[in-house]
């Protein structure tokens, strides 16, 4: 439920909604718009009438969204959410690239790729230290070790940078690295691990489960957003379907889509959404078109030595390639890399 | 099987060639590259062993293709297909743009668009005479009378004119107004009407099955190929999966995928791709970014009164808005409209 | 639109009801129940007023049915529809199996199988003169000369067939042996074909396309009974997933959902189902404890050098085993084979 | 593992795959087939990934000859898996029942559900203290309270509980009261927790995860295998697809297909598989049939007051039918009940 106080609303009459809201047992969220005030209103609201709010002095109207996420809908906040991550604007005009390897696997692999997306042009360094992977026998990072040189890439290229937490009791590690969390594909129902973050104050990668609907990918981010923590970049990397020469299908409708829905910036991973190296560079340009306000790119100095994803990964070559070809795509619709 | 000849084959060389197939009872097919000829070998390839071509002088190698599909593979035809329809080029640098209603319902309705679409900038008209609908009770479309209309359409508008055909038996008819015939979504595998369609000289806009494969898609084509028809534009127009937001997934994926694996133009149409108005114009954008060569739009000029696909119907300034808004992305990647 | 006489009504009553939907131009279907008659109206509904109907002597009520399925509604007709083919019950308590090749192949071939299913209990052969194949190189049936094997067989063993039409002009052709016609996975939404077997007097067996949900299924029979033609039985046959270690997934809770939507009988093909010979026996089993009236199983006399589905096919061992496991469940479910 | 060439691949090309395998201490023997060349990987396969491979150029794919699972393998366990669970074995001749409510919500509902399905011959009381549930705004179970509900009900009924886990860290806490665990759909790729039950010494009740296929399923038990806990059963729950009128598609084709690769027991949940009431008796009748060692039946006493999943769950009398229905099913399988 979500009640909608009018342009001219004092702060005493907000204030007075948020002691109703308290005396009920429920919790409320605040949106402040251009104009006016948005209250958002969590908990059993089969307790709640309409009628108790709209007799407050401020209160414009009181709605029941009928869409079950409230905190991320676009009828809760009808601005886009911008926010800052140590400087870097996300959800802007600006397009922001977080580039990097799948896995970190070595001193040299991290530190050649780190220089070289920076010197191409991204603001972030991806890559994971500890990996989520189907067989138990796989890889599964270098994790505190994978942390540390994460650790050393900030200090020395000043990059910001992202990596994957896969349970709660290491988001406190990882937060000490991690510029903003990354939730991997098969964790977007892990509901404690989202609780656990959205307690936290670091930005959320929160990617699109491979299995997911759009609806449930945003009652993910309800989970975070309703803990408390606001900053949420939702990440289109593709479904599973029955085509079986790409890896995954792209869904690049649901980036306009998200944007009708919610007020949350979006990213586009073409990277596994295609498991191809070829059809990145062409698909990135799809994904900037189509409105991403991010692209996650996976980058390899040698992807055909790289310990997961190599045949997915750009080289180094490719990827300062896709940086030059991307800059015209992002001008035509109006913004910048 | 394809007989790769050498760059300094003589003609007398490929007749020798084409002699030894016919020989055999099989029947050959002809690409001519840049700087050699590629002949693709269709019928029962147990007969024939590789060595009875490679004694021939001016062969260079015979490959046997182990994807399923010959005539339509890049391997047969490395270069891309760019071929005429009336003096407009599909496939070439300039990229085309084909609009109008989902079903003809009435003169003022086709006139109306014809006009108004001609004006924004497409060469094509689409519109269904003949529409295949899940209920046995929905508008089937004019039939007979549609045609008609779609003949006066060319006549006074000069624009060419794309129109369904659902069955072998009206091949024919529809043949007299079609500039290219399209073979819907549901048909893509009705083999009986893509062999008659094969045996025609018309273009063919091939839609892909909203449950086919890339490969079943190239399957389809190569039937249309293979009887001798060689001017297939293949269309992604979204498949089904478990997201019900949209009313397909439309994977864009598949547009630089299908330009590595064949030579044929590719088509996007996101109106069924998306079945969402607000979704179109984006993903229009992101459709010419990743390689279209071709769009397929649905206009209406009442959206809100069309028999069928209403909602998924640009009006005719949403239209001109979506033409005016792809010309800088198309430029970005080098093509014109 | 279903009008529903009271158990008293006369036939002058009915007739008073039929005459007035002649007069507003539109078909009507009847459908005697146990104790009532149920008259199904088919053409533009938005013509009529309940009321028109309501006020004439014999009416009990007129309901307005939602799903776009009406002939083939429960709505429509109450009781199980059981039809005799040639002696032959389908959808009684006896539960029928029709047995035989993917493709006819040669006379030996078809011969060697009829007469091995007929003497392990198998009521039809089922065989393809016509096959649909996903390639144009592939082997596409003996045409004519299978469907003279077919004839034969019938002749010699006593044995119904059941064999696919791919086209609409070949319904007559095909009609001159075919017991019952067969239509194919990729034909389900064949419309010219459903509406030329809808005019003929052969019973149908309409397999569910690969990527049709059940209520596509159910408005694709509709196709077949609006033209006239009652005689339809619905084939489960498996759709297309993401898993790959099966060929289909075969979904049985679709049986018993068919059984509530529809009075159409209802068949299980577990060779397509699972595209592998060892769970067919298994399969077979759920599918008949799961309410199946039929089941449609690949037999070979030599798979392994079949030209189709040789890995899904059963030899003649293996089916007479199947048709001994089954006796138990089938009467465990209180029906006989 | 197979690595395959394509057909133009140079001798560079194949140079470089023979120097990476050569790096990896591993030994390779050569295949030059018709078209194309073929290279054997012999070694130490932990070591290897495909990817590591397919990267490189000329190569085609790389296909893993034996699966990726070994402990769950029926090659590395020939003889079913049947373990003991306070002496009641999972894997026998006799099939076990597990029933109960989604969620535990009133100490009257649980017992008053326990006693009736002891009654009825139900030897685990199944139902949820922690809940993971879409909405973070929906009933998310009794928690501890719930477990102690569940305690009363083991020392009261003397019936085993199956209860999910959907933490790591609740793991010891939960398996103060569980005989076995459950893991969830949404949790079967939930690493961290795969691992944490993988080295606690009760049974564990794995549920395939919703888009997972049979291979990952594996995959995941192999988690639990490779961590010490050998007491795996699988559990088929439906996977998602397009059909919308069940909640999912029950795969039932997957046990006889899981009897075939693994020895681990398997269950099926006909209640979450079809998330329709009417649809559970049939299809647990097809489930027993086809193989499944165990049910997992959603019952409440008052279906249409339950908390979650009240249209899929079967009332007390509806549980009683069903087991006496399974009787003589279970029976022609040659089990017992």
């Amino acid at each position: 439920m979500l009640i909608i106080m009018k342009p001219n609303a004092t702060l005493k009459d907000v204030s007075q909604v948020l002691q109703e809201i308290k005396r009920l047992g429920l919790k409320s969220y605040m949106s402040k718009g251009e104009d006016r005030s948005i209250i958002g209103l969590v908990g059993n609201r089969m307790k709640v009438l309409p009628d108790q709010f709209e007799a407050i002095p401020g209160v414009d109207k009181v709605v029941s969204i009928s869409e079950p996420y409230k905190l991320a809908s676009r009828e809760f906040k009808a601005e886009n959410s911008v926010f800052q991550v140590r400087g870097t604007a996300i959800g802007s005009d600006k397009v922001v690239v977080m580039a990097g390897p799948c896995a970190i696997e070595t001193r040299e692999q991290v530190m050649e790729t780190a220089w070289a997306v920076r010197e191409s042009g991204a603001r972030f360094l991806r890559g994971g230290a500890f990996k989520p992977r189907t067989s138990p026998y796989s890889f599964h990072g270098l994790k505190e070790k994978g942390l540390e040189l994460l650790h050393e890439v900030k200090e020395k290229t000043g990059l910001l940078v992202v990596t994957e937490v896969i349970a709660p009791e290491h988001v406190k590690l990882v937060g000490q690295v991690a510029d903003v969390f990354q939730i991997g594909t098969r964790n977007m129902q892990n509901f404690a691990l989202l609780e656990e973050i959205g307690k936290s104050d670091k930005p959320v990668l929160l990617k699109r489960g491979m299995m997911a609907t759009v609806k449930e990918l945003l009652m993910a981010a309800e989970y975070i957003l309703s803990n408390g923590n606001s900053r949420v970049i939702l990440c289109e990397r593709g479904i599973r379907t029955f085509e079986r020469y790409t890896r995954n299908t792209l869904d690049l409708a649901a980036i306009p889509l998200l944007h009708e829905l919610t007020h949350l910036p979006v990213c586009v991973d073409p990277s596994h959404g295609t498991g191809t190296r070829s059809l990145v560079l062409p698909v990135s340009k799809a994904a900037v078109a189509v409105g991403a306000d991010a692209l996650l790119i996976e980058v390899h100095p040698h992807p055909e030595e790289a310990l997961s994803d190599g045949n997915q990964s750009l080289n180094l070559q490719e990827y300062k390639r896709l940086m030059q070809e991307l800059i015209p795509v992002v001008a035509a619709v109006g913004r910048s890399l």
